[in-house]
């Protein structure tokens, strides 16, 4: 029986100084089971969204302390499966998302989930599960769950689903990775604020590589190595996700910097995950077979 | 035979008042010769380019101006055939591109395509023509052709390849159709400030829809309604393509603004065409599906 993490053992920040929920030893598959981002309080369209304890949102389940874990070394996660209830809800309101300043009224719905699709009124939109929140302990800050930055936390990266390989900086010793808001299907930018927030089970393996945490987190999926950065400003997270590509590339692939910048303008994308949090998260994509017939290592 | 616009014809500029190089009847199949956007300045990997002449990059092969097309109307492109050489060149320098402050010398490569592929040293990416710079007579500005804005122009949108087709809003008498800038293949970001570039022969068809103007152009590629923002900060490019997107949806669907910007929260992917030149190129990629059996239609 693999381990299961319930969403009773939640966190709201990652820190420094997280205590451990469960202690494994690498590798090692879990189940984490999660409460949705509003930690289940909206359950019918009658809830209100200004009712709700904006305390308890983006709960993520753990944190998993993963024994000899060190500071600098590279967390490995693989995303194994990700088990959908019958519904989700999603929810936005005025001051919220990108455009919360032309919308006038707080708005929730409960959206089925069935047959492969969830639907939304008349239309069906295929299921495509992902993690919005992952991370691990931070060098120094505390940094709530609803936001993102190098530790990982609310990237609300699509690419985060079945089959993906998360590589996460490890910072603290057993780097303590906790975990939630899944989502059943999003688009990129997220722009309302939500997706179909959905409680799940996630079922994934943890790894640990020595001294080899990225300097940003990575996700390896479907042929791409994307490189996930969130900063306050848009435009300099995408600088920053630019630039980390390039030396990413200079470095493994023994180019010089100005080589591998020619090279990223021919083959890298840059893109976006999410506009709507704290700190805004930019992605750059890189097509995995630059890498060699070996594929990406994280060392 | 279709008419065919030879390279000669270029213009530097879109704006208001550009003469007809040639004008057809629509429906009208054309062939457009292009020069590569450095106008053909740099073949050898000894041709530097500090010696081009800057007021000759981004040539835009035209205009063409369709009989019957008037303001308000859109002008339809449907993209058939991009026919690619057998080398390209890409170039970057200090102060160019994302990446400008970083490089310290310019840069410039001679890239062969064979067999599919541009080579760039060792690697071997995939073809993926595409038009960088394709747009109309504008309203009121005098907008160069290394700028995009509403008239379409340097939008460098990898969607805008063969199959595609393009909407753009006409904006004087016959519409004015020029285009340039090909690239053989181009990373989302444009990030170094050039693709590989090439000069192509574009073979495409123009048709006119009375009284349908896209607020901003759009591209219908692979089964996605692609709205393409451009503007100076690119926060506010993809807020703009959010809100084009959200109404366009709202429109289409017969959907309250706020059904829509959750909608679109779940299926609406925002992201990145260019990141480097005047005004930066977002884009909202729209599953066409939401439209309908009959797909997307520009009234």
């Amino acid at each position: 029986m693999d381990p299961v993490i319930s969403a009773e053992q939640a966190i709201y920040a990652f820190r420094p100084d997280l205590r451990p929920a469960r202690t494994v030893t690498p590798p090692a598959r879990l189940v984490f089971e999660t409460a949705d981002a509003l930690g289940g309080q909206i359950q019918s369209p009658d809830d209100r969204l200004a009712g709700i304890d904006f305390d308890h949102v983006n709960p993520a389940t753990g944190p998993v302390a993963i024994r000899g874990a060190a500071p600098g070394d590279a967390l490995v996660v693989r995303i194994e499966r990700i088990e959908l209830p019958d519904h989700g809800v999603i929810v936005t309101g005025p001051g919220m998302g990108v455009l919360g300043g032309e919308i006038t009224s707080p708005q929730t719905r409960v959206l089925p989930i069935r047959d492969g699709f969830v639907r939304f009124g008349r239309f069906q939109l295929p299921l495509s599960p992902m993690i919005g929140v992952i991370g691990v302990a931070t060098e120094q800050d505390v940094i709530p769950t609803g936001t993102a930055h190098r530790h990982g936390g609310n990237m609300d990266t699509k690419e985060i689903g079945e089959g993906a390989v998360l590589y996460l900086p490890v910072a603290q010793p057993g780097g303590l990775l906790a975990l939630g808001d899944i989502h059943a299907v999003m688009g990129d930018g997220e722009v309302c604020v939500s997706g179909c927030e959905v409680a799940s089970r996630v079922t994934l393996t943890v790894d640990v590589v020595k001294a080899a945490a990225p300097v940003w987190p990575i996700v390896v999926t479907e042929g791409r190595v994307i490189v996930i950065v969130s900063l306050p400003d848009l435009a300099e997270a995408t600088r920053e996700a630019t630039r980390t590509a390039v030396r990413l590339l200079a470095d493994r692939l023994s180019l010089s910097f100005d080589e591998a910048y020619l090279l990223a303008s021919l083959a890298v994308d840059i893109g976006v995950s999410q506009l709507v949090d704290p700190n805004l998260t930019a992605k750059a994509a890189i097509p995995e077979h630059l890498f060699g017939s070996r594929g990406f290592s994280p060392v």
